[in-house]
């Protein structure tokens, strides 16, 4: 029993949730920081998150539970971040523990805010953690099929295949499949491209654009999605796998998503900031449109042709128009 | 006025009424053929077809209405058959003016029973029709936006330009964007399986999978429509054109689309028979199962992987066991 590897997983949301749960089909033990000791106090007593996916029940001598990352971070190798990517940055800070030694994988979508950095650059120019132990763990998968035990599928990518296949074993159970890559890069800016679009499926659903549009605009974000990665890290991938394509439809058909959702409000009328605060939290697509579209204007490489983030980020951040700029779009896609 | 090209829809569903409102909106004179006096009669005294999109009003002093499928293929040099796919060989049987010096476009998806060819094949094959003057109107489209003139794209193929960007030029208005192509036996294999995919996106629902399996079932779809229509006809594509990926997306992801409506109550239990009644109709991808799993075991040429097709060939045909046949696709899915 102790000679099972350690894992420990950062985060106390939906996503963090799920991923302890199918450890905890593979282990006996798996690590668990979240920062709120209320929640943990009622996982204790309760079997539950009190906050997320509260109808998964744990086992709770599984569980080693702390609000110290320090503690939880020293009593394992191997971290899954799963954190609001907006909040990484700060939750860090009161690391003391070097993180170079250990393998540190990010299921976390989105860009960090403070550098505008995708989690594995984040963690290889902060901590650094060599590549070959930075890894991503990608959907397409709501958490809450999860917690329904619905079959799913994730795909882990790391520069090192071992590695990439070592977690993967520790996420594979009844109702996870797993698929491992070496596109580190494509896949984590796939999950975040992702959001963008959910954004822009959500302005022209607040338009009153209809079912045939949106699939027009899926299929123009896949190929905008195609072109984005490609200039950022070229490499031979198929595009249409589904920690690409895939993970792109869950978001931009779920209704449930909170950037579709937030761009809903946009195409309806609401300002970005009304938006936001009638959410009370802020979508991590609105981080990434401001980072897609900062990341194309480096000059050293040839501009990619992204019509659906400038569209979106020119609504976000330039006050525009979202229908006029909708109507510019929809003369652009094909 | 009497200098306008002279076209006729063939056909009185809810495709057809679509694309003659889009003609109104570019000709003065339409000629429309529909089987049904009373549909005739209701049109030209309350102005809409009784049976589908009746919330679209005509100006019916544009309308050249006829039951009568020779008069009104005579009158005109440009041809649309937009009748179901299973209907589209009876309803020629009454034809007696020849075909080969028209154009002829077809808004069918699927594959002609009797025959077992996709449209186009069938009229160059039945009416020596050249394949310069046969083309293909697909979407991603229903009918029932293109009523309500909510912003939908097109693609019509045909091998001569020409021809294609002719009836492009009259398909296009306010609220639809026509974009042309060469792949005239792609698009319309592409509009032919999806219906497949969406008896299988429906199956997949029956059965229980979620919204996470749904969209690594359609990227799973998307490659392998692109190796089905790769191998029945070569040539430099892009599968994420919405001809194909926009048009598969758009169906698989719609509750109301009868094909995936048909995979639904299998999953839930229904035999083929029963779902089959219970609909009072055929979901176009019951036969495009048969019809692509047939070409596929062609033994000429090197057999396209096709684990959905199979799948839901052998629901269909061979009576196989839902549950037990879609765990078995699950694990070739990823």
């Amino acid at each position: 029993m102790n000679d099972e590897p350690k894992f420990a997983v950062i985060g106390g949301g939906s996503w963090a949730t799920a991923i302890v749960k199918m450890l905890c089909e593979n282990l006996n033990e798996v690590h668990w920081y979240m920062r709120s000791v209320y929640a943990i106090e009622h996982l204790k007593k309760m079997q539950h998150n009190p906050n997320y996916l509260s109808s998964v029940e744990f086992n709770t001598e599984q569980l080693k539970l702390s609000n110290d990352i320090n503690e939880v971070i020293n009593a394992a190798d191997n971290l899954i971040f799963a954190v609001p990517s907006a909040f990484i940055y700060s939750e860090l800070q009161e690391l003391t523990i070097p993180l170079k030694d250990k393998k540190v994988f990010s299921a976390i979508k989105g860009i960090v805010p403070e550098t505008g950095l995708i989690v594995g650059e984040h963690l290889n120019e902060t901590y650094e953690i060599p590549f070959d132990n930075i890894g991503v763990i990608t959907g397409p998968c709501h958490a809450e099929e999860v917690a329904l035990e619905r079959l799913s599928y994730l795909t882990v990518a790391c520069a090192n295949e071992d590695n990439a296949k070592f977690f993967a074993k520790y996420l594979t159970c009844d109702y996870i499949n797993v698929k491992t890559s070496e596109d580190v890069t494509g896949t984590e800016y796939a999950a975040m491209l992702k959001n963008i679009y959910a954004i822009a499926a959500g302005i022209a659903h607040g338009l009153g654009y209809g079912d045939n549009f949106q699939s027009v605009l899926m299929s123009n974000a896949i190929r905008e999605m195609k072109r984005f990665i490609k200039k950022v890290y070229k490499m031979k991938r198929n595009i249409n796998d589904s920690a690409y394509l895939g993970d792109l439809l869950v978001t931009g058909y779920s209704v449930f998503s909170r950037n579709r959702m937030f761009g809903n409000m946009i195409g309806k009328g609401y300002t970005v900031k009304s938006a936001q605060m009638e959410m009370s939290m802020v979508a991590e697509g609105y981080y990434a449109a401001k980072s897609a579209y900062t990341i194309n204007q480096d000059k050293k490489k040839k501009r990619a042709k992204t019509p659906i983030i400038d569209a979106v980020y020119s609504i976000l951040y330039e006050n525009k128009n979202p229908k006029k700029v909708f109507d510019k779009l929809a003369e652009k896609l094909d």
